[in-house]
């Protein structure tokens, strides 16, 4: 899979590298304030209506060991750690909202965990807030092959779905690396974005309806499956991408997509970073409603997977004068039909050879040189390279990752800014800053900038951050674009929001939640 | 155009059909309870920031006469009277937020009028509100035909942004009837579905920022030009659909789309309404992503349209026998390549070609017949019968329409039972209902329920009401697919809306206009 998108910002720290100091006590002083820690009467209470299995705790009566707790307690990084006592784990929107109800007139704060594979520590407790697992409802309520909708249990696996649609030749309409793992009621309550957003959109179109435990207890049920509703606020937009704080998802509607049954992909070559919008358009005016993938690669992160041996899409020479890589990918219907005209060429992999032949034959070509698939082994083969970047860069160094969106053209202006202010800094050399890399989605104008260092450090660590905030903030960039806000970037939320924005957000979260007690301490400041 | 996307569900009534009185009376009372008058010192506070062409008013100094508010006061189907003395036109946003500081102190009620195309009654004033026409708010701050992004003034009309796009061969993501009239910010406020929902999706995914004038006066920035961002509650969802009640729409950021550069129909002629679905299903599976239409007539509507002269798709013979039918629409890229390779027929129709094959050839065949356009003028005829069902549906009598939301496998089933119940009123025959006709957009789930009566009468109309609103929401369907609830449907809310979700749209409501400003009456019950 392309696992930078599973990657933190901070994946191979080791846990050295955190907020500075006063952000995050004052995050978490702030956040707890006025919650109550779960009691052994607590754990009376939801024995009433839940089975043992359900329930999992360090305090008596059936107190279980403090290592049984570590999965949920901390980040699959293992760099945020909670210390909650108890983990319950609900089969049922009912058996949610009992608990909610009762955590509510507690005033104890609630952490709604789904797959915990979030990259911000938005999915664990700050301290001791109850965590609520969603892992025991993996059940899809329904799926309708003629429309594509499917209602399903907010804690069904992404890949789990994925398999459960596969026979009616239908898709989830998201896909990335932590599929295995992650949960369609945390992908909702983060906005995941990943692999599928270029060709079907956000989760804000194709979410059509949502069943979500409030923070007194009630259930929101907006749980429609219809394609069109006006009637009204559309409610359950403000829960997908709040990150929990606003309630807990118990239940998705979401459009699948009818599955591609051919793919393609070429990669190409170009020789100067300027040639990238341009060639941007091209593809899009050729390929149209096919382009399923346009992923860019700078020159170095190319080498580095070279070097790492994630790959060799292109002969050397050939790639000599190539300041950057483009993978361009297609993905259409009906490879059966296709077939059986054997006479005519398999009209996708045509078109993406007819663009590589016009690129080529240009009077200023776009490109140096470019390779087509031509069998399933070479499509993989060119998308090793695209997804083996993470792991090149991370047998290079540490990397300190940022997921930003920026115009597309500054793509290369991020990247050389962030290179230049680190010379400037005098951190650039071997036993520093060893490489600044960018690569990302051109068609969502998401760059993953890469700063890949001998080690942390804290001055690096200073150089870059506000820096970077501070430069994707001059471009009216995003500083998350898909990651979310979650723990770690509470404090730097304004870089990307402007007060108004900030205030109506808290506002909000008041409105839905007065007391504070769902997720405390993520998302706002 | 295909006309039913403007029509309202009482379009010919002439004003004959009314809510019941007690809930036009109680709206219209509690709408306006507490709020001021626009007076002559008003009139004199904008003008101190407006120029004289930016007001209209039948107040002193400087009186209009009433006639020349009259469009604005009354809604394009003459249905909604509204009796505003005064129009104001501002040009910039911050003259949008210096009218609506100055009204929120005053106490004055605003509604916000894009091109008055709407069909619920939500863009006219039910008393004496002042009018906030965005009609002067033309300009295009921006495009990119790179990443596609579009950054408009509210009052741009849709047709104008069309055309502002064409020679960058993009299209808006949306298409309706109206659209020589209609503006992107009412569009945005009404979420406006139409013609090109199936393929692009709802405007909850394609728009990509707002700027919003809050009901106090703030200017609220939004106006992202990014495809992804995930900082935080995506706040902007919240104005999309909201119809002018939580703010003012003046800017908008909207994804548009590269232009189709080839379109392909058939008619297919179904021996029976059950075949529909897996018909839709063979379809999707065979068309994929060029799948752009998949429209549904029942028999009674189709043969009105041919007695009306609204085309001849299939001969007499072909037809008989058929319960239904479906106008299936493809439309693909790169038209030029296809006929550059002349050797090949133009994948798309060749696909459509074989869908119709396939569909004959089957032991036992979905369609009785299917007719394939092979030139433009076919394509456009084909197009005539479904884009003349309204025309010919008025030219038979005064017709009650809704437009509703329920399961595709309900909509022969929403017809019937609603004939059923006319009957059973002794309501059908030549002198009262003289049909019951289905047709709509079944990609979206999306019914045109037609009931074509001799003459409105209130027997009918006691008939249909709550009638139809009930036996949608026994469907869990909604009430209005795509027209809105505006004025006209406030009493019917609940038939979509669960009591949680309405007490959340009212809490959302009071925490955006406490004192019930903007757009008054409208939406809320």
């Amino acid at each position: 899979m392309r696992h930078d998108h599973v990657q933190s910002p901070a994946r191979s720290s080791g846990g050295t590298r955190h907020l500075p100091r006063r952000w995050a006590h004052a995050g978490s002083a702030a956040a707890l304030r006025g919650l109550n820690t779960v009691t052994e009467e607590d754990l009376a209470h939801f024995a009433q209506f839940l089975p043992p299995t359900s329930i999992l705790s360090t305090l008596t009566p059936s107190p279980s060991p403090a290592e049984e707790l570590a999965p949920f307690n901390n980040d699959w990084m293992n760099k945020y750690h909670g210390k909650s006592t108890t983990v319950l784990k609900p089969r049922t929107t009912e058996e949610v909202s009992k608990i909610v109800k009762w955590c509510s007139q507690r005033r104890i704060g609630i952490v709604p965990q789904g797959g915990n594979t979030g990259l911000v520590g938005g999915g664990v407790p700050i301290n001791d807030e109850l965590i609520l697992s969603l892992s025991n409802m993996t059940k899809v309520r329904s799926f309708d092959d003629v429309s594509g909708i499917l209602v399903a249990d907010a804690g069904c696996i992404l890949q789990s779905l994925s398999d459960y649609l596969a026979p009616y030749h239908h898709i989830v309409p998201l896909d990335l690396g932590a599929k295995g793992s992650c949960q369609i009621g945390g992908n909702v309550s983060t906005n995941a974005g990943g692999l599928r957003l270029l060709r079907y959109g956000s989760l804000h179109g194709s979410v059509l309806g949502l069943e979500v435990v409030l923070p007194d207890g009630t259930v929101l049920d907006q749980l429609t499956s219809l394609r069109k509703d006006n009637t009204g606020y559309d409610l359950k937009q403000l829960f997908i991408g709040a990150e929990g704080t606003l309630g807990v998802v118990t239940g998705v509607s979401i459009l699948a997509a009818p599955a591609p049954q051919a793919s393609n992909n070429v990669i190409l070559a170009l020789p100067k970073f300027d040639n990238v919008q341009p060639l941007f358009k091209e593809v899009k005016r050729q390929l149209s409603e096919i382009l399923s993938a346009f992923e860019y690669m700078d020159r170095t992160v190319y080498d580095l997977a070279v070097k790492h041996g994630q790959g060799r899409a292109l002969d050397p020479q050939d790639v000599e004068g190539a300041e950057c890589f483009v993978l361009v990918e297609t993905s259409g219907g009906k490879r059966e039909h296709d077939e059986e005209a054997s006479h005519i060429p398999l009209p996708d992999a045509q078109k993406l050879n007819t663009l590589l032949e016009t690129l080529m034959e240009a009077d200023e070509p776009l490109i140096n040189t470019g390779v087509l698939a031509t069998s399933p082994a070479q499509f993989s083969a060119l998308w090793a390279i695209r997804e083996g970047l993470t792991e090149a860069v991370s047998k290079e160094g540490n990397a300190y990752k940022y997921d930003v969106s920026v115009p597309l053209d500054k793509f290369q202006e991020v990247v050389d800014k962030t290179r230049e202010h680190l010379q400037q800094k005098g951190l650039l050399h071997a036993d520093a800053v060893k490489y600044v890399v960018g690569y990302g989605h051109v068609g969502d104008s998401n760059l993953h900038l890469n700063i890949v260092a001998a080690a942390y450090t804290p001055e690096i660590e200073a150089a870059l951050e506000p820096f970077v905030y501070e430069l994707v903030a001059s471009y009216k960039g995003s500083i998350s674009a898909e990651h979310g806000i979650g723990y770690m970037k509470t404090h730097a939320l304004q870089y990307s929001k402007n007060p108004t924005s900030i205030d109506i957000m808290k506002r909000i979260k008041h409105l839905f939640d007065p007391h504070g007690i769902m997720n405390p301490g993520k998302v706002l400041p």
